[in-house]
């Protein structure tokens, strides 16, 4: 077998064996097949595409190609959740510490962001002292004692998918659904979880842009799995204005805090609670919908679903006091309320338009090795199909140093994200319904 | 300017400019852009095609990145030609001695054979003696002096296209027309020569399979060449059978100075006639194919090529007296002799059959460091067209040591390569002659 017969059959449009996809993988690993190789079959690949049973193979051999964590040992339900990424998506920060206060062991693991926000391991270190690098001896450890642990992904975890993944970031590879698929898929299913929610984004602040991709993909991701036979359900939302009303990484955690005290922005109430009653009803904890929001409800009601997070953050030794006294997290020393200039309704916020003005003032980065301010950010005052009238606040932009011209772009990107219109506009729901998998 | 957003853009079928060409080709010379960028570029291309001026942008930038060789100071006229390859394609060998005698300076920078059988250079190089790796110094004086030198291409003319060509042979990415083009185009340019002549082969012994597709890339190299201020001839002709008689280094050779002394198969005569009628008229030396045609004939008559041959020998170390006595070339001390086993006409001779049996006999190699058998290969006694009576010989192998499996082997691919009809069969002519460009 030589690559690139495998290289010529994909450009041909040909269907691979299993054998020919391990090739590509293990060479990869092994050397024997070559980046420029591996570059050149992804973009013959975003042209001719991969069938499922491919595209099963390909997720297989990420999968093998490092450690698989097992929690067997510890439960028969462990679940775990992904998001494809979107701006002010704090939904991991609130929903763990909710399941595991339900009786759901969650082994998240995590990652830090690249682009225009922090990722949830990023937000979790704006916690004073909060350690993210678990050993998964120590990881395990912890979702046996509390329940829950959240990490960030240890190297040895999928790293041919690792290898690849920077390979598509750098080849104009990133954007098709199989290779995204692989690589999701393959990591939910190393990382040891058998209960496993996706939330699959779509809109302005999202990097797949139409509701249908999301479907797509979305169902792709959940045939693969159960061709791994990993039971995958799929939450599909709209990213076209931010999730909640804090962006950045404290704020998003003080948000999050917020949530699970009950004081909560609907949205994100909206998108917690469903995927908590699709991860309930998976788990045969719930019978339905209803039974499970009650559940849910009730574990913040109790304070119980708070109580987990304290634990949670004790655990990985982070300074708990910071859930009752906002005053430990880094918020940004400068502030600047944005107001309306005329009155009406808010029609449009981009989330994308946010995502750049809250990355201006520091919340995001370029580089893996770039630093975050953690106090960098926004709270929205004014959210789509709001009523504002002139003079009224529509965000709150926060940040410590940065270059005056920084700010003022990062003023001219909120002001731009905002569109508004005379009469109320019609909201178009946040989670696509139609495809609901109950 | 960044490698993904270009690749980004011919993934997406756009348009490059002269600039993205240039940073991607400098890129990779100076290692600001990856093999693996590279390589999915080219497989991008290979999709999404580039037009001419992109063509034209790529040429230009191959042609920049190494030496560019000047003969402005010997003459105002220098001929080159290069053939897109084939079995038994011994033409410059024939053709250069012809075209110095006739009074065109000639600066055919050759190269070594991949695959099947060898490329000029190793063909010479069966010449006892015979040296191909020559100065660019000595180069130019050599034809200076005697009118002609054929060296081994140096390492620093188009080194863009040879990284690059590294590049797309083993990343499936070899077969598209631009890219072949600004590859064979860039060489001719930078090798200084002004009179170029193209022998595009097409059929079962050439990687070009149509006709059609030769037109097509012979068409293009044309128009290239014009953007870049250079007048290059093509000759599309048929590789369905191999070229004359002989096949395999040493064999070929014999076979070139057979030609030289007026003993020639009507295939080989054809061609090199062809070529050397476009090279005269292109020159201003003859005002057509007829006047040119007997330029050439007189000049096999009276000695004066085979007499240039034996100068070029000379000049370039190798021992002359092997024009004369044939026993100093290493041919086969092996030979079988393939029969006829029923009578009737040969319908077809497979040249790609006949240069796998030569392969295996030794006249090829796969790797530039594997060693080849100059006494390999096979003399045809019939070919397409020919009649055949029951035990007739219709070639005969040669080759010196080796495993009889592959003898054997070799002698079921030369059984394999014919094909018989009770009826004379309908021949095709070896030139392509609707596409005229006199």
């Amino acid at each position: 077998m030589r690559a690139v017969d495998i290289i010529q059959k994909k450009k041909e449009g040909k269907t691979h064996t299993k054998e020919e996809i391990d090739f590509l993988v293990n060479g990869l690993m092994n050397g024997t097949v070559e980046d420029y190789q591996m570059a050149a079959w992804l973009m013959a690949v975003c042209f001719n595409d991969l069938n499922e049973d491919e595209t099963a193979y390909l997720t297989e051999a990420f999968i093998n190609s490092g450690d698989i964590l097992d929690f067997s040992d510890i439960s028969n339900i462990v679940a775990d959740k992904h998001s494809t990424g979107g701006v002010g998506d704090k939904v991991t920060i609130a929903l763990i510490p909710l399941l595991a206060s339900l009786g759901v062991p969650c082994a998240k693991l995590s990652g830090r962001g690249l682009g225009y926000t922090g990722g949830t391991v990023d937000k979790l270190e704006s916690v004073p002292n909060f350690v993210c690098a678990l050993k998964d001896d120590d990881f395990k450890a912890q979702i046996k004692k509390i329940g829950a642990a959240i990490s960030a992904q240890t190297p040895n975890l999928t790293p041919a998918d690792g290898k690849i993944y920077a390979l598509r970031d750098v080849t104009a590879t990133v954007d098709n659904k199989a290779l995204i698929c692989a690589s999701v898929v393959s990591k939910k299913i190393a990382s040891g979880a058998n209960v496993i929610v996706l939330d699959v984004k779509y809109g302005a602040g999202a990097f797949i842009k139409t509701k249908e991709d999301a479907k797509s993909l979305a169902d792709l991701m959940i045939k693969i799995g159960a061709k791994l036979n990993r039971k995958i359900s799929a939450v599909i939302s709209s990213m076209e204005q931010p999730l909640g009303t804090h962006i950045g990484n404290s704020l998003e955690i003080i948000e999050s805090i917020e949530f699970l005290k009950g004081n909560c922005n609907k949205d994100l109430y909206e998108i917690v609670f469903e995927i908590t009653s699709y991860t309930l009803v998976s788990a045969c904890l719930a019978k339905d919908y209803n039974e499970a929001k009650k559940m849910a409800d009730e574990a913040i009601k109790s304070g119980r679903a708070l109580q987990k997070l304290r634990e949670i953050i004790r655990a990985q030794g982070g300074n708990e006091a910071c859930v009752e006294d906002y005053n430990l997290f880094n918020v940004g020393k400068n502030k600047f309320e944005l107001k309306a200039s005329s009155s009406g309704y808010v029609s449009k916020l981009d989330a994308l338009m946010i995502a750049k003005a809250c990355k201006l003032l520091g919340a995001g980065r370029d580089k893996k090795s770039d630093s975050i301010d953690f106090g960098a950010g926004c709270i929205l005052n004014k959210k789509t199909g709001d009523e504002v009238k002139t003079g009224e606040t529509l965000l709150t932009l926060y940040w410590n140093n940065i270059s005056d011209e920084k700010v003022e772009e990062a003023k001219e990107c909120a002001q731009n994200a905002y569109e508004y219109s005379a009469i109320k506009p019609k909201t178009s729901p946040l989670i696509y319904k139609e495809d609901c998998r109950f």
